[in-house]
């Protein structure tokens, strides 16, 4: 199978991901500025949330302009990576609603671990499919983000529970990590 | 016609299914995890529904891989496979918020059984537009596991209103029989 | 501009319309069959109005075909089309509550006169950039049933306030008509 | 990276706006005719959001059509950009919920006033990658509409507190301005 419509796919279903989020931020009741008060949280969530989905969307990109040939396994894989990223409405909803408590900002951490365990076992699907002296092979063989990011959220989710302004912190940490476009993809395909 | 287009719609309408069903897992109102208590029969058949909205996904593209041209029968087959799929959020969201009870697992069942029916007739007009001895005719001439599917979801239907819990297990082994991916029409495109 | 993006957007809308309009389906309360009774008249509403999406991504795929390049007013006419396309879910949604009131009934008939007209006027839009002695000039001019449509749902509009249900006969009956794919556009193209 | 995907992607995220946008007019109670009136504003807002959607798609896909190569800042300030229009379906929700009131209006305005400064800065980002003397860089050179609609976006945020019919009337007019396409750019890509 060719990566056109595996691409076409999850470009939809992170759309449609991306932008159903928004609803999560329902209208308030009265028309007073006292009634947007309780929205803000659910807004600085939400940006967060679009924020790691831009960047997911942006790695997918890259990840699969350096293949060529997508098997089953490969298949199943973005699937799964899908399914977990799928949850992050409901994730940035609760956490959007509960004020930042402990116990929905350890779910939203074990929602962005997960996928990025997903993330990681597509990575490693699509090196053993390509080899490991192709490109992405050589990529993520001095890829330091991918494991420093599990580990961070996987602090973050315990921390959730002594410090959950801290984990807040710490996803917001990782994401700006990200955003800056990993230059050594972009060097390896030009 | 071309087939790209059809795909391209189907592709959108899939993505869309796939990621509206999320919405069936609305964040709970407290903040404690007792409040997560009754989200998880909900996830649980959520990931049951991504699962088989992905081997949908999968076979839809097999079959148009191996297909040339469309005509206004194969387009409307292909609709009504599409209604019955967009049935699945609506299925979904009854039984994961009615832990295991009867009628909401006849009632998934049942649109698993109909979909299988519409995916069924579908591959009938393409054969019949193909002919017999077309890659789509040999591969689809000796397939069991459509006809076994079809047996297995209508004994969950019947087997709901004794024992639901055997029907769920019905379905999540129809499930995982089609993750893996057919090996006779990726020999034979090959 | 060339055809491809505004063909690209459109479907995507058309997709996410015919998906969106199941959430109007929502899973009832109880779990006896009993609370199903109220959800059979949303889900016949919502069978009618997936053909007619159905149908509109049909006709809309066949005219553009045709068509070699979009100017501002096609846009135009296009997103005119959208608009009201995308208000079938609420129409769709407010009948199905209503089982077989006198207004849902003429508002939905409504709503299906205005795309129509709307559909219409695109079809003119695209003659005049076109010219008469196009392909989609000459098909269009021995056209009858589009006519005939906009005098039927008027009709139908009209007979809601007396008798509903042969107002909804009638958006039925139509749908039908249309079902078959219009085989003077499909000769001329060949 | 090509302009392919991201543009793809856009598309995806704008057609689910477009489209989300509707189910903030929800199906009334009652199936009288009275049971609509509370609809109509929520409409009107509906039917202005849309339009304001459509010219984003327009401009966007000008904009890309005369950009050859896409790089890490140009895609960042893409997804700002959709990040505030994904805002819409909620302003255009508390807007049309409150009958022209001055707050809804006032945010109203602004997210179509942070839309628009995003929109800016990402034409920005497209000429400093592709020079002053590009097709673009021309063309926005002697831009005032974009100028224009910035300060008219900020007099209806201000004017909100006073009239919020004034800025209805403001924001109303801004988008008829641009329903026109921008001649100049058809006339250099061309």
């Amino acid at each position: 199978m060719k990566t056109g419509r595996l691409e076409a796919f999850s470009d939809g279903v992170l759309a449609i991901i991306i932008t159903i989020m928004v609803l999560g931020m329902s209208a308030p009741e009265g028309y007073h500025f006292e009634a947007l008060k309780p929205v803000i949280p659910s807004f600085l969530t939400y940006v967060l949330s679009f924020i790691y989905v831009g960047i997911y969307w942006n790695n997918h990109h890259h990840l699969f302009q350096a293949v060529n040939r997508v098997n089953g396994k490969i298949l199943w894989a973005n699937l799964n990576l899908l399914l977990w990223l799928s949850l992050f409405p409901f994730a940035t909803d609760w956490l959007g609603k509960n004020h930042f408590e402990a116990n929905p900002s350890a779910i939203y951490g074990l929602v962005l671990l997960l996928a990025a365990i997903a993330f990681k076992i597509l990575v490693i699907c699509v090196i053993k499919s390509d080899g490991k002296d192709s490109h992405i092979g050589r990529i993520y063989k001095k890829d330091k983000r991918m494991n420093w990011s599990l580990i961070l959220y996987a602090a973050g989710v315990l921390l959730s529970f002594l410090f959950p302004i801290v984990s807040l912190c710490i996803y917001l940490g990782v994401a700006l990590m990200w955003i800056v476009p990993d230059p050594r993809i972009e060097k390896t395909i030009k």
